[in-house]
């Protein structure tokens, strides 16, 4: 480990060595997504200037758009007081953020007792991921 | 449990029966802070439209603000395509929503390997929390 690493020593990880991490539209503030990073995955980050997140579920790294060209360009990342929440601010391109096609992940209102969805799909999935 | 609770089930607790949850000013959308919910908190959060959290460290219902003033009054709850992180639009009281007594908790900016305090202590912790 080298004396460069001091920064990632900073970071809070859980116990599996991960944090979560807000992605921020860097114009107008909109939340996209929340994901997790390893170490690996905010070191990339930081080399390469686009979002690379640790896949829980495929258990590997993920650079975000790799499959679908929804790449999210780097302009700024935070870390929380008690060092345990990234936010990356970042343009979002083909402003398409949530693998179900639509503009950001939140897009499920309370309203009276209910999550309504809100937001519409921009592109469907089966044409964003073609594998 | 009631029918009415069906909008609770819907959430994916954690293993620890808990939610992260974002809050993020209303107004112009800075991310203010990530604290965590479980199903209490977050009815209560309905109910009473101000931010009430779980906190994990003193393990008890913690109603923002509650000591400092500095309460949350929330103008939008969402959820996110996969049910397990919430987003709270909020009005924050006081201007500050962080414990050091800044506008917001992700203060730190990377910068050249290093974490950068960013933001100015608008009130002295000690003054916010007189215990």
């Amino acid at each position: 480990m080298s004396v460069s690493d001091n920064w990632l020593n900073k970071v809070n990880w859980t116990e599996d060595g991960l944090v979560p991490a807000i992605a921020q539209d860097a114009d107008n503030g909109d939340v996209l997504m929340v994901a997790w990073m390893n170490r690996e995955a905010l070191k990339r980050t930081v080399e390469t200037n686009e979002a690379v997140y640790w896949s829980r579920s495929r258990k590997k790294l993920w650079h975000k758009g790799e499959e679908s060209g929804h790449v999210q360009k780097v302009k700024e990342i935070r870390l929380d007081c008690d060092e345990d929440v990234i936010l990356l601010k970042v343009e979002q391109m083909g402003g398409i953020s949530c693998h179900t096609g639509r503009h950001d992940c939140f897009f499920k209102k309370y309203e009276n007792g209910q999550w309504v969805t809100t937001e519409p799909v921009l592109k469907d999935p089966a044409e964003i991921y073609r594998k």
